[in-house]
């Protein structure tokens, strides 16, 4: 039976993630980021050292184990994002890296949560990281839309739209503005698009002490977004000012034009994300598909001054986390990706006899040996059978043994002599196609 | 700190995994075989099933559930092979699946044993299995060796020896001699690596009933290996006759003859061969690598007449399984594998002051766009300290902006002019090589 929030893909939907997969994998690997795996399993105290995840974690205990004994401190329970792992694997390893060190990672994480419509318990994530010893250099927050926006120009998915804000901004203008729990305006602030403008107001005046004029002005901040550096002379004009508001700002510039440049009308300024409940301290950032805003995010990140920290070394961090099944999940529930067929297959050797089948087999080698996918047919039924076996399947090539050999596009119905040493489909049937529908 | 069992490369090894993956699947997709994942996690009693492996499992519960909830019928534990999700899924999904149902899996899967060298307690597995309702043809027995032989001749990994035996010639061959608890025979004589001949011999007399002529017959069996039909000879002139020993040397003829034509000197017909505490009901597969054979088998198979069954439904099926962690970790034991760099990229782009930034972010973004992994230097550094940034980390190219541009080869010193819309290293420097050391 299937367990709800634990999804599975039938092969051809599987056959679209490994293509989306390769195909993050790829840009990640044209920046230079470097590959790494960590376990599925972490210390619970290692999970646990943010607090406010604990309902989410599943804990492991060996069936033969005393069940008195699961949940000490030296249990072990399954990872629920890639951050927690990838800041332990940095300290235990710190001095066998080579920093900055850039990292992609690309697992399933899971949550115990109560699954509900788009949340999974178990899931798979692709994250990027740049992280270093003591300070890392700004730049790399500028980098990271860039390597999100060519991710998503590869994907055959809708377009993105790329969110950028910088918690000093925000803190610094709530700041200025005289607030001093600028975290529960934060908190509040976030609430926009659930809860609507007036409810945040009414929320900032009795929560975190603003007056009304002070929750216009947040309001206000957060209603500002522009696609280039337009936005702070925006916020600027808000009458607001800070140091901290004039480094944020400052920083949110350099991101979004050096993305302006390199992915025009894909990076926004958007003051109204803020990431309420992370650990980020500067650049925050948010992906939205057009036509799936409703769905939230499939792609955020930030930068940490404190990715992780072993005694008096402090390592900062930027990077970024993309939703794979949830992306995946959102378009496979509107249909929103084909494949042009169900397996690799591109060849299907159809077999006279039973007793052709050693040559049919030397037939599907040489194929192979070229890199063209191939089947010989499981049985020696009539042709038409042996046909209808690829047509089902989408497998685009059935070679008939001869002399000479002769190989049919059975799409089109197109048949011509073939050598299998010699023959080569067209390049877009070399591997099964995925595209947007 | 390390948990035991749970091994974490550093990147170098983990480039070197993927490598290995990748060819690994490659090679599955090049035999038609659709890609699969099923959930991390099954129902316990999906898991304990075949009973025996129940100490090997690990159970799952929420943090914040009851401890005393946990191990009842509806627990989920992880999976320990990839065996048993395929099974469930071949059932619950039967009336979706074309049949014959080609599908490989490469996942991690978790056991909950107390860990020993070379056993893991979170390990990456690699299967093939072709299913089919009520009878699969024989043929798919004779094309998973091939399939193997493929894998490992494109890996970079000492020659392998890939030995296949046939249940139906042990079990025809002891019954034929009189002895009927061919089971327990099989479980003894499958100790001979461990425990030697004698005590196999003094063991078949002491539990199996046999008289010590029947002993000497089962370990003259045993000790029959041939790359070739040849064996079938010798074992016909040990003067048992058995209908079903006559069906399985029928079949392993097949097996070994038609690898022998496709990988010749690969593949031996073993007769001692006994995959002891499984399910298989014919065919059977091991693999060792040459320099390797004490660490045991890195690759395994066989046929199963009932995969799985639903009602009235059977699904009989075979395949093997690559256990790449396994395999790796002896190979990184032995430091027998080598890459020739620790990051995918390919060229630094030599920044020769933070200003000139966004023009080393041009250069750098016309060469991933003709698919050459680029970073920009870290830092406004002196040059010297820039190439020593590509040097600790083995990347070859160090891209020097300028009127004109030039890129050098830091491992030949050789520095050409060049154009970063048309220039490309040689094939070799694209990605990491990977090679036996």
């Amino acid at each position: 039976m299937p367990i709800s929030g634990f999804p599975e893909w039938m092969p051809p939907q599987r056959i679209i993630e490994q293509n989306v997969v390769d195909t993050i994998r790829r840009t990640f690997e044209l920046y230079g980021f470097a590959p790494l795996e960590t376990r599925a399993v972490e210390p619970l105290d290692q999970l646990l050292r943010k607090g406010e995840t604990s309902k989410e974690v599943y804990l492991l205990r060996r069936l033969q184990e005393d069940p008195a004994s699961g949940g000490g401190d030296d249990a072990l329970g399954l990872h629920f994002d890639l951050t927690v792992p990838f800041a332990r694997f940095v300290t235990e390893n710190a001095g066998r890296l080579h920093f900055p060190f850039r990292r992609y990672q690309i697992q399933k994480v899971w949550r115990g949560e109560r699954p509900q419509e788009g949340r999974y318990r178990e899931f798979l994530q692709a994250d990027i990281d740049v992280v270093d010893r003591d300070t890392l250099p700004f730049h790399y927050d500028a980098e990271m839309p860039l390597v999100l926006a060519d991710v998503f120009r590869s994907l055959p998915v809708p377009e993105p739209r790329i969110q950028v804000n910088n918690r000093k901004v925000c803190e610094g203008f709530y700041r200025g503005l005289g607030l001093s729990d600028t975290d529960q305006v934060l908190r509040t602030v976030d609430k926009l698009d659930k809860i609507g403008p007036e409810k945040v107001s009414a929320l900032l005046v009795e929560t975190a002490g603003a007056s009304d004029a002070q929750a216009a002005a947040c309001l206000a901040l957060a209603g500002i977004s522009a696609a280039d550096g337009s936005f702070a002379d925006r916020v600027r004009a808000l009458g607001v000012s800070d140091p901290l508001l004039d480094e944020g700002l400052e920083e949110l510039v350099r991101v979004v034009e050096a993305s302006a440049e390199h992915a025009p009308g894909l990076v926004v300024a958007d003051l109204r994300i803020a990431r309420g409940l992370d650990y980020y301290t500067g650049t925050v950032y948010e992906t939205q598909l057009r036509g799936y805003e409703r769905f939230g995010s499939v792609c955020s990140g930030g930068r940490y001054e404190n990715l992780a920290s072993s005694g008096s070394e402090r390592f900062p961090g930027v990077g970024i986390s993309v939703g794979v099944s949830r992306l995946l999940g959102l378009l496979f529930g509107q249909d929103a990706l084909s494949v042009s067929r169900q397996v690799p297959t591109c060849v299907v050797v159809a077999l006279p006899s039973e007793e052709r089948r050693r040559d049919c087999d030397r037939i599907a080698s040489a194929l192979r040996s070229r890199g063209i996918a191939t089947e010989v047919a499981p049985s020696a039924a009539k042709f038409g059978k042996q046909i209808r076996f690829a047509e089902r399947r989408g497998i685009p090539f059935v070679w008939f043994p001869g002399e000479p050999d002769t190989v049919k596009d059975i799409r089109s119905g197109d048949q011509v002599e073939a050598d299998a040493s010699t023959w080569l489909p067209p390049d877009g049937d070399l591997a099964p196609a995925v595209a947007a529908r």
